[in-house]
C-alpha cells in the first residue's frame, strides 16, 4: 500500500495510482483529524471523493502517530490525550472516537486503536500495554457492533502487540483471533529494534492467527524485508520507504539502491533501472533524473517515486506470481542475495 | 510558451505539457550552461532528447540572465565576464559562445546575444548599450552565415532594445530589419519599469517590424497584459508567472487570481474555475488544493501549475480563434475590463 499520509501520496496523482495498478493506499488518520479536520473532509463527501481516489482506502487507527508525533500524552484507560503537532491545541482520541473518525474519513479497513510501547521496554511494561490494548481492541470492534448499519460496515483489523516477547505475542493474537477480526496486523514493529527481532516479532505471532485472513506487517520495509515477512507468512505491506527515499534522490532496483545526486550518474544515458517499464526509465536517463535532483527540480522527486513506487508493487506482483507457479523460495533466496549487496544505503 | 528554466517547465513532466497542448516551451540558456553543462546535454543527444520533449523549445542567449543573476559582471567589447551563481567559478559569454551554446542546446528558435541595460537608465547610457547590443547581434547572425550547415540552421530572432525611448526603439528595430532576422523580439521590458512605460517600449517597436514575421516580447505578463500587448501586435510572449505564482497557491481565473490558502475556501465544494477542463479542475474542489497547499503537498503545486499553464495556453488559444472571428476587439474589452477587480493579487 503506497501511503498517503494528509490526503495524498506524496508528489502523486490519483490518475498515476491507477496507472501504477495500485490496488489500495493508506491514509493516516491522526495527520487527517489535525488537518483538514474532520468537518471538512464530511463536507466533501468523505476521504475517497475528497482525494479523487475510487479505490480502497486503509486508515490506521491515530495511536501510533499519538505516540511518534504528538506532545504532551497522558494514557488513561480512556484514550490518549495530547496536544497536537500542528499548533499544539489539546486533542483526544480513543478507541471509539478513532472508530468515529475511520467511520467518517469512509474507510474500506479500519485499523483498531491501539498501544504502541516504545523500544526497548521491559516485560512488565509491554505486558500491561498488551492489556490495555487489548481493552482498547474489544472496545474499536464494539464500537462497530453497536450501530444500526452494521451490515454495511468496513473490513476490521486488529493488532497484535507484545513487543519483543513470544508470550505477549502469542497471547495478544489468541485474544484478537478470540474476538473475530476480518484481518490481522502486526504493529510495534519497525520502531528502532535490530532487523532480527523484528522478524522474531511476526514470528512469535504469526502461526498464531487463521490462514484464510489477511496478515498486515504494519510500516514495513526494505524490498528483501518484505520478501522474509512473506516468507513468514505476511500478506500486505505499507511503507513510506519508496515516496520518502525518492524525495532525496534515491531510487531503488533489484540489486539495492541508488543515490541519483551521485556523480556516477553525470553522463549516463541508461534508465534508473534495465528493463524497467516505469513513465522514469522509459523516458529519462540518469544523467537527466541526476541533474534535476541536483537542481532540486520537482520533476526528479515525482519520476523518482513514480520509478519507487512501481519497483515496490511491481516486487508485491512478482512475489504473488512466484507463490502461485510455487517457485517463490527460489525467488526469494536469489532477490534477498542480490539486493544484500547494497542494502546498507537506504 | 511555458517557461522550462533548467531543462524542465518546473513540476511538469513532458506528458503533461503534451496533454496541455503547450505548442513550444522556452530554456534558459544561462541556466543550462552552468548546470548540467554542455558536456551533459551534448553527450546525451542535445537538450531536446535529454529532458524528453519533441517539441520546439526557443532558447534565450543568456544575457538578461548574465545581468540579473550572476555575480561580478565586467562588460567588454566581446562580451560578458562574470561569476556564475552557483560556484561563482569565472565564465564568459559573448555574442559567439551564445549561438554556439545555443547551437548545441539543439534550440528551434536562437535569441541573439543582447544587453539588457537597467531600468530606470539614461538615453545616453540607453543609446550607448544599444549600439553596443547591435554590435553583438550582427557577430549573432555573422555566426550562423559563417557555418557549412546554415541550410539547416534554426530560426533566428533579434532583440529590440532602447530601454524607454521612441527614437532608440525605433533605431533598433530598424537596425534589425536590415539585417533581416526570422522573428522580433522585444526586450528589455518587465524589468521593473511602470506597465505604461511598458506598454509604450511595445508601441514604439512594433510599427518598424515586418508584419510577415513573429513578433515577441520577452519575460510578459499578466493575462490582461498579454491581451493588451495583442492589441499592439504581439504574436509571441514568456511567461513564468503560472508556474512560478502555482508554487505559492496562486491560480488564475478569467475573474482574477485566487490564493489557494484563503480560508474561504476551506469548504468550497467547487472547482479553481468553473467550466475549465483542466485536470484540476476536473477532479478535485478548492477545499482539498487548499488543504494539499496549507500541508505544503507537492501535488497541490502540481494541480495549481497544470490549471495555471491551462488557463494561459487556453487564454491564447482563445485570442487567436478571436482575432480570426474579427470579434477580438470586443473580446480585449470584456477580458481586461473582468479582470482588473483582482488584478493587483498577482
Amino acid at each position: 500500500m503506497p501511503v498517503g499520509t494528509q490526503g495524498t501520496v506524496k508528489a502523486v496523482s490519483p490518475r498515476e495510482l491507477r496507472e501504477l495498478q495500485a490496488q489500495i493506499i493508506l491514509g493516516n488518520t491522526y495527520h487527517l483529524f489535525v488537518r483538514p479536520g474532520l468537518d471538512v473532509i464530511r463536507k466533501l463527501g468523505g476521504l475517497h471523493k475528497f482525494m479523487g481516489w475510487d479505490g480502497p482506502i486503509l486508515t490506521d487507527s491515530g495511536g501510533f502517530q499519538v505516540f511518534s508525533l504528538a506532545k504532551l500524552r497522558r494514557i488513561t484507560e480512556e484514550g490518549a490525550h495530547f496536544q497536537n503537532h500542528l499548533d499544539g491545541s489539546p486533542c483526544f482520541i480513543g478507541p471509539e472516537t478513532s472508530m468515529e473518525i475511520q467511520h467518517t474519513l469512509g474507510s474500506d479497513i479500519v485499523m483498531a486503536f491501539d498501544e504502541c510501547p516504545p523500544h526497548p521496554c521491559t516485560h512488565e511494561q509491554a505486558a500491561r500495554s498488551l492489556d490495555l490494548t487489548l481493552r482498547w481492541e474489544q472496545r474499536s470492534i464494539d464500537w462497530w457492533a453497536g450501530r444500526n448499519d452494521a451490515g454495511q460496515r468496513p473490513l476490521l483489523f486488529g493488532i497484535v502487540q507484545g513487543s519483543s516477547y513470544a508470550d505477549l505475542r502469542e497471547k495478544s493474537a489468541r485474544a484478537l483471533v478470540e474476538m473475530g477480526w476480518d484481518g490481522y496486523a502486526v504493529g510495534g514493529v519497525s520502531v528502532g529494534e535490530p532487523e532480527p527481532e523484528m522478524m522474531a516479532a511476526v514470528e512469535y505471532a504469526v502461526p498464531h492467527l487463521p490462514e484464510d485472513r489477511p496478515r498486515y506487517a504494519m510500516g514495513l520495509g526494505t524490498p528483501p524485508q518484505m520478501v522474509e515477512m512473506v516468507a513468514r507468512g505476511i500478506d500486505m505491506f505499507d511503507c513510506v520507504l519508496p515516496t520518502r527515499v525518492a524525495r532525496n534522490g534515491t531510487a531503488f532496483t533489484a540489486a539495492g539502491t541508488l543515490n541519483m545526486k551521485n556523480a556516477c550518474y553525470t553522463l549516463d544515458e541508461g534508465p534508473i533501472e534495465e528493463g524497467c517499464d516505469c513513465y522514469a526509465c522509459a523516458n529519462f536517463s540518469r544523467a537527466y533524473l541526476r541533474h534535476l535532483v541536483k537542481a532540486e527540480e520537482i520533476l526528479g522527486l515525482r519520476l523518482i517515486t513514480l520509478h519507487n513506487l512501481h519497483f515496490y508493487l511491481g516486487l508485491m506482483a512478482r512475489v504473488r506470481a512466484e507463490l502461485e507457479a510455487g517457485t517463490f523460495a527460489d525467488f526469494r533466496r536469489k532477490f534477498v542475495g542480490g539486493y544484500k549487496a547494497h542494502r546498507e544505503s537506504v
